[in-house]
């Protein structure tokens, strides 16, 4: 049978510690399974159930899976699977921990000219947020530090997209996105359209850093390897346009703690973006009356053609 | 980054289809993910992490995953943990229907000497059977053809092993396990113990086909892939006894005609036994009166001993 999809490093592994017997039998049923996908009518459902099976195999073979940790896997899925409901997402925080969900983003966000880089989905998109005005606030009164935001919309020629539809979503400053206080509640989320110029402005609230829902599987997993559950702070951008590839992103505050510690390894460098400190008493862009202090953040956006 | 992880098949993918840049991308998302394990403080928890974060992320590039099919596989966990409950396990299901649970038994039960080879598990295992005495009927009133079990359990020098607590479970002649009608039904399992002479001897049910259960993910994912959901026809042991491996193990009528198509790849060629068929009338050894047709069945059973 064809060994390649075996990987150096199991191989390694099988070779020094397994039998040339032992390793037959392996192969053997790695090699029935694959070939019970024959008959799949979708190739390409075809090439990805293979290529699971191979790597899942080669990754049970590489750490000579025990029968105590496939039951406590089997046990781990079954728990994120019960704690997961329409506003719970586990197997998406998993995948986020894991680099898998980055990784996907990776592979169909591939660099195009200077198109603005994407970067995580994250579980806490809703479909129905409110739409608000140029100038408007998606904070509907989520607590936090009032914060600027505005920018362009362009393509890669440098040339503007008016109507692009840009929808922002964000958690307060206690950590939390509005979904998780009560399905229903709609606050810190919104969306909007550039204007003719394919400029955009609005208020939003500064962001803090959080953790991940962390009293399920996917947090008692991150404290046992010592891992930190905290993302670092960020404002989520999705930036839509018939003819453009849809963008979703974040930007990052420039000098927050957790940059480079990010647990679910969405940050990029250039999505980090200075968020200017205002002092108290400071005049607003549109004459708003704050107190207290304030932020601001330019945020110019490039989208890349539908076929890049 | 050492990358010996790639495995060929993905690193041919990765070289044909993607450029430098991003392949360094992807190669210092997978590092930076790797890198997250470094203060885990159980080096097997650490081992199986890291090794799970590379195949995972080869697995991801080798396919190019796109976000809508990570989406399906997002949606399908769900579903899976969804229908998943205390009698019904979807995820063992999926382990089975993609070979890893057999590969995991195959792992932790190499071949020793002549001893009895193992099979998987399978999720229709509980705790509380009902105990029988030697030469008693497991159906306790399951439909099906009654047939005789005998045989001895013996260490690999030949010698007997009495006291030896022998489990057996089995679907009825409908293809449901006592559990599949009411949770707390017993029937169709019992367990009892080897005589001083290393013998046993019992009734139960002539194993018949039967589909594992197909009405959730798995069984939809088994249609969309042109796989059949039926197991090979078996009745499931598990014999234990202090100083020996416990055998998780089946055995499957010879001639069967699901043998070498079963959806769990759970037959192998020692476990295969004949299961004789006693015309109407036969005497059976113990004297019970049947109507109808009977079958008996010898498996001699050769236990490992715990440190193989």
């Amino acid at each position: 049978m064809p060994r390649s999809f075996v990987n150096d490093a199991a191989r390694g592994n099988i070779e020094r510690d397994v039998t040339p017997e032992q390793r037959a039998v392996e192969d053997t049923l790695v090699e029935k399974v694959v070939q019970s996908f024959d008959r799949t009518p979708d190739p390409r459902l075809k090439q990805v159930m293979v290529s699971l099976v191979k790597h899942l195999h080669s990754f049970i073979r590489d750490v000579r899976l025990t029968e105590a940790e496939w039951g406590a896997a089997i046990d781990f899925l079954t728990q994120a699977g019960h704690i997961t409901d329409d506003v719970r997402q586990e197997f998406v925080l998993l995948s986020d921990v894991l680099g898998a969900s980055m990784q996907t983003i990776n592979i169909n966000n591939t660099a195009y000219q200077d198109a603005t880089e994407a970067t995580v989905f994250g579980p806490f998109f809703v479909e129905d947020s409110p739409r608000v005005e140029l100038g408007g606030d998606v904070a509907f009164g989520a607590p936090g530090e009032a914060c600027w935001v505005e920018g362009s919309v362009t393509d890669t020629g440098g040339l503007p997209v008016p109507g692009a539809r840009i929808e922002v979503w964000e958690a307060d400053e206690e950590g939390l996105y509005d979904v998780q206080y009560d399905a229903g509640k709609r606050s810190g989320r919104g969306h909007l359209y550039t204007d003719t110029n394919g400029d955009y402005r609005f208020w939003a609230l500064t962001p803090t850093p959080y953790p991940i829902p962390d009293d399920g599987p996917v947090g008692q997993m991150l404290a046992t390897v010592g891992r930190s559950p905290l993302r670092a702070s960020h404002l989520h951008f999705m930036v839509a346009h018939e003819g453009w590839r849809t963008l979703v992103t974040h930007i990052f505050p420039a000098g927050d703690a957790i940059l480079w510690d990010d647990s679910v390894f969405g940050v990029k460098q250039s999505l980090i973006k200075e968020f200017e400190q205002q002092p108290v008493g400071t005049p607003t862009p549109d004459g708003r009356t704050i107190d207290g202090t304030w932020s601001r953040v330019r945020f110019d956006i490039v989208l890349a053609p539908t076929e890049a």
